[in-house]
C-alpha cells in the first residue's frame, strides 16, 4: 500500500471514521485513497473554516475526533480559527494537512509556506512526516495525542503520500482515557468546602453531563456551597431534569458583581474565570484576589468520578438535587423579537435534540427558556471566534443523525462560514438552522459601549462598521442558492409554524428570524 | 490623541487611505478614531479573507498599500490565505491586528493566541506594539517595510490603543522606491543576450506594464531571444496595443516541453519557473538543468528602466515591437460554454477595465480571446489559494472607481469568499462578476489525472470529492441574497445580453454562466 492507504488504515483502525475536506492537488493520493479504504467516511465542504468547526462538532458529540484534511498552509489558515475554537474547548482533532513533495519545497512553489509555523499556534502536536514508511507510525502518534483532548496536526508530503510503505498499516493504539483524580485531591476540596463558609465550585471543560449536574447540585446543598457553570461550556446537558445550576454571567461587571463575596474557589474541569476582553478600569479576574482557589480537576480529567467521590466525602449522595421541571413556554403571538424566538424553540424543541448555540445577544433570550425545555444537549462557543456555529451543526448531525440538531446563528457570524450551508444540504444533515436576522453587529455596539471608546457612543463612521443592514441579508436567499430550504418569519405566528414544521422533517432548514436587537 | 488616533493619523499622513476591515471588542478604539481621522475610508468586510485579498487588489491598483484591521490570531487566520497570495505576489499590505491589552494576556482568555506566531508565515515583518507612545514609530515602520512589496503586520494591543500618547502622530516616511538595477548587470545580461543563441527573457513580479512589454519584445526580435511572461504575473497589461508576448504555460508539462532548448535563462522581476505542484516522474524545475540563470532583475527593482538600459545596449531602440492588434470576436451563439463566454467578454469588455482573473480552468478560455481586446490590466492569482477573485475585484474596484472590474470566478473558488459580495453591493463597488458554473473543481479532475493517483482515474469516493453540483448552486439566489444584482445565462444569447448590459451600467453585477467543463 502507499503512504496514503497506510494513513487512512491507520485511521480507521483507531475510530476515526469520518474526514472533512477541502483537497487540492497535493492531496489527490490521500482523496485517491478513498476508494481503497471504504471505511471512512469523506465529508466535502466548500472552504476550510467549515470543516474544522464541523470536526469540532463531530468530536464534541462522539467524544473521539474526526480527521480533516487540508491543503496546504493557506488551506490550514483557513481552517485556523476554528481550529482555535476547538483547541479553547479541548476537542480532540486530528489534521492531516498535504504539503508539496519533500523534495519540490527547495522550488518555492506560489503554495509553499511554512505549514508547521501556522499549524503550531493552533496546535498541542505537529509532525511532519518524513516518509512513506513512517506516516502509520506518525498517524498513530495523531490518533494519540488527539485523544487525550488535543489537535494534533500531521504535515503529508505528496511523495509520502504516494510512495509504497512497506510497513502498512498501524492497528489500534491504546488512547490515555480521562485522568483518574487523586483521592487526596478529592479530600482536600471536601476539606476546604468544610472550611470555608463561602465557597463556590465552578464546572466547566469538555462537557458538563446532566449526572456531574445533578453530583454537584448535591454537593453544594449539603455543603452551603455555591455552584455555577464556566461562561461558555464546550457542551452542557440542560432542560428538564438536568441540576438548577446558574451559568456564569458572560460580562465581566455583572460576573464580577455575583462572586464577589468568594472566599474559595473550586476548580472542576473549568479555567479560573477571566473577563472575555479587557476594558478600562475593569479587572481581568471574574473571581476576588482575594478568594483562595484549588483546582479539583482539569478538563481532561474524569469529572463525574471525582465529584462521586466528593459527594460520598461531603455525605451529600443522599441529597435531593434540585432539577428543572419540564415547562414549556406558552406560544407566543405578535412582532416576532428574540425572546419569542426562544419561546417558540423551548416550546417545540424536542427531547434529545442539539442546540448549537451562536446566536451572540440574541441567543442570550433562547437560553432562558430552554432551560426547562424537553432534555437536550447544548453547544457552545469556546474559543471566541465567530463562525463556528453553523458548521459545528453540521458535524454534530454527521455525529449524531437521530438527534435534530437546532443551530442557533447571529446574522453577523452567519456571513463566516455561510459555505456550511451547502454541506448540510449534500450530506441531508438534519439540522435546523435559526439566523437572528437584526441587521447589526449587536454585540459590538454593545461592546463599544463597554469599552468606553468616544464615551461609549460611536460616531458615524463607527457606527457604521456595526451596521451590517445596508444591504440587508436574505437568508432565504441565501440558503436556497446552497439547497437548502429556506423560509423567513416577520412575526412569531410565523416563527412558531415554521419551526414546528422544521420539528417535523428531516433535513436541513434555515428560518431567517427578523428581529430587533435585544438591547 | 490615543494609540489609536495616532495610529490612523500616522497612516493617513503616509497616504494610507483605506482601511478594510472585520472588527472586535479588542479594537472598538480604533474604530472609534475613525471618526476623529477623518481621511481614512473603512470598508467593511463580513469575513476576514475577504479584506485581505481586497487589500491586495487595492495595492495591486494604487501600487500602495491599504490598510486591514483584524480581530486578533483567529482574525488574521481567517485573512491568512489571501495574506500569503498577496505576499507571492508582492503587494505591499500593512496589517493590523487587535490583540487584548497587555496586562490581559496572562490570563489566557478565550480568544487568546500566539498572533505573532501566526502572522510570521505570511508577513516579512511582524511586530508588537509595546506602549502607545510607540504605536507611532511602530506605524511608520510598518509602512517602511510594507513599501517594498512586501506584508508587514502590526500587533495592537487594546490598552496601546486605547492610552494616551503625548508623542502624537508621525509625519510622512520616506519608503524606498524600485531599486535601481546595477549597470553592471544589464551589461552583462546584453553580453549574455550575444553570446548564446538560445536565450530566454522571462519577465514577472509585481507588475508587467504595456512599456516593459514593448521594451521586452524589442530586445528579443533584436537579439533573437525567447520572450515570456511568467505563469501569473501579479498584473500585466493586455489587450490591442500591447507587445505579442506569451505566457509560460501552467501546465508544467507543457511549460518544460516549451523551453526545453533554452540555454541561457534571464530573469527579469520573475522567478526561476517552478511547476506549481510536484507529480511522480515530473521535474520541479521548468527550465532545463543545464541551462544558465541570471537575475537581471528582481520583483522590487526598477525594471522599466532596466528594460530601457537594456534596449539601448542592445540597440533595440528603434526596433517596431509586435503589438497585438485590435481584434475583437465575433458575439457566439447558441449553447454557453467558457470559450463563448470569453468571446463575448473580449467583445464587449471596456477600454481601461480591470480584469481579475481566478476562473481557472475556464479562464484559460478567456484569456484566448482578451490578448486582442480593447487594452486593459489582468490581476491574476500569485499565491495559488483560491478564494481570492472576488475580494482583489473589490479592492480593486475601490482603488480606481473610474474603471470597470470583470471578475472571473469559478464556482468553487468563488464560495471560499463569497461574502465578498455584500460589500461589492455596500460600497456599489463598479464589479462584474462571471461565475463559471460547471457544477465540478474541475482543476482537480484534471489534477487527479496529472498525479497519476489510481492510475489517474478517480473511484467513486474519490470523484464525488471533486463533485460540487450536488446540490447545485445557484449564484442567483445567492448575489441576490447579499444585494448584488444577478443573472443567470444558459445561451450564449443571454449571456451576450447580460454582459454588454453590465458593462453599460455602474455598480455590482453578477452573472452565473452555465458552463460545461472544458476538458
Amino acid at each position: 500500500m502507499n503512504g496514503a492507504q497506510s494513513l487512512l488504515t491507520t485511521l480507521t483502525n483507531n475510530g476515526i471514521e469520518v474526514c472533512f475536506t477541502n483537497p487540492g492537488t497535493s492531496e489527490m493520493h490521500f482523496v485517491a485513497a478513498l476508494d481503497e479504504v471504504e471505511e471512512m467516511r469523506c465529508v466535502l465542504c466548500l472552504f476550510e473554516g467549515v470543516l474544522s468547526g464541523a470536526a469540532d462538532g463531530y468530536a464534541r458529540m462522539k467524544g473521539k475526533p474526526a480527521s480533516t484534511l487540508l491543503h496546504l498552509g493557506p488551506g490550514l489558515g483557513n481552517a485556523l480559527a476554528n481550529v482555535h475554537n476547538a483547541r479553547k474547548g479541548h476537542s480532540p482533532m486530528v489534521n492531516i494537512v498535504g504539503d508539496h513533495a519533500t523534495y519540490h519545497l527547495e522550488y518555492d512553489a506560489p503554495l509553499t509556506s511554512d505549514i508547521e509555523g501556522i499549524a503550531r499556534p493552533v496546535s498541542h502536536w505537529v509532525h511532519t512526516s518524513k516518509s512513506s514508511a513512517d506516516i502509520a507510525r506518525d498517524a498513530a502518534e495523531a490518533v494519540l495525542q488527539a485523544g487525550i483532548g488535543q489537535v494534533a496536526t500531521l504535515v503529508l508530503p505528496a511523495d509520502v503520500s504516494w510512495g509504497d510503505n512497506p510497513n502498512g498499516a498501524e492497528g489500534p493504539v491504546q488512547v490515555a482515557g480521562l485522568a483518574d483524580v487523586p483521592a487526596q485531591r478529592v479530600s482536600e476540596a471536601a476539606q476546604r468546602l468544610r472550611s470555608s463558609s463561602n465557597s463556590l465550585i465552578l464546572i466547566g471543560g469538555r462537557e458538563v453531563t446532566r449526572e456531574q449536574g445533578l453530583l454537584l447540585d448535591r454537593i453544594a446543598s449539603t455543603t452551603g456551597a455555591q455552584a455555577l457553570i464556566e461562561v461558555l461550556p464546550g457542551k452542557v446537558a440542560r432542560g428538564a431534569g438536568t441540576a438548577v445550576i446558574d451559568r456564569l454571567a458572560y460580562l465581566a461587571e455583572l460576573a464580577i458583581d455575583s462572586i464577589k463575596d468568594v472566599e474559595q474557589l473550586i476548580l472542576v474541569g473549568a479555567s479560573d474565570p477571566v473577563s472575555f476582553f479587557a476594558y478600562p478600569g475593569v479587572p481581568s479576574a471574574i473571581a476576588p484576589d482575594t478568594c483562595d482557589r484549588f483546582v479539583m480537576a482539569g478538563p481532561n480529567d474524569d469529572i463525574t468520578a471525582a465529584l462521586q467521590a466528593l459527594a460520598r466525602e461531603c455525605g451529600a449522595e443522599e441529597a435531593e438535587p434540585r432539577v428543572h421541571a419540564l415547562n414549556l413556554p406558552e406560544l407566543p403571538e405578535g412582532e416576532l423579537d428574540a425572546a419569542k424566538v426562544g419561546m417558540a424553540i423551548a416550546h417545540y424543541l424536542p427531547e434529545d435534540a442539539v442546540l448549537v448555540d451562536e446566536g451572540i445577544t440574541s441567543g442570550m433570550m433562547v437560553n432562558m427558556f430552554t432551560a426547562t425545555a424537553r432534555p437536550h444537549d447544548q453547544l457552545n462557543q469556546t474559543g471566541g471566534s465567530i463562525g463556528w456555529g453553523l458548521p459545528a451543526a453540521l458535524g454534530a448531525a454527521i455525529a449524531v443523525p437521530d438527534r435534530k440538531v437546532v443551530c442557533l446563528e447571529g446574522d453577523g457570524s452567519a456571513m463566516y462560514t455561510i459555505q456550511a450551508l451547502w454541506t448540510m444540504a449534500r450530506e441531508n444533515a438534519d439540522v435546523t438552522v435559526v439566523i437572528f436576522n437584526n441587521r447589526k453587529y449587536s454585540i459590538l455596539e454593545m461592546e463599544f459601549g463597554r469599552t468606553g471608546a468616544r464615551g461609549g457612543v460611536p460616531g458615524p463612521s463607527a457606527a457604521s462598521t456595526l451596521d451590517i443592514g445596508s444591504p440587508d441579508m436574505d437568508f432565504v436567499s441565501m440558503a436556497s442558492g446552497m439547497g437548502v430550504q429556506a423560509s423567513r418569519a416577520t412575526t412569531a405566528e410565523e416563527f412558531n409554524a415554521q419551526f414546528a414544521e422544521a420539528m417535523t422533517q428531516r433535513g436541513p432548514r434555515l428560518i431567517d428570524a427578523m428581529v430587533p436587537t435585544i438591547f
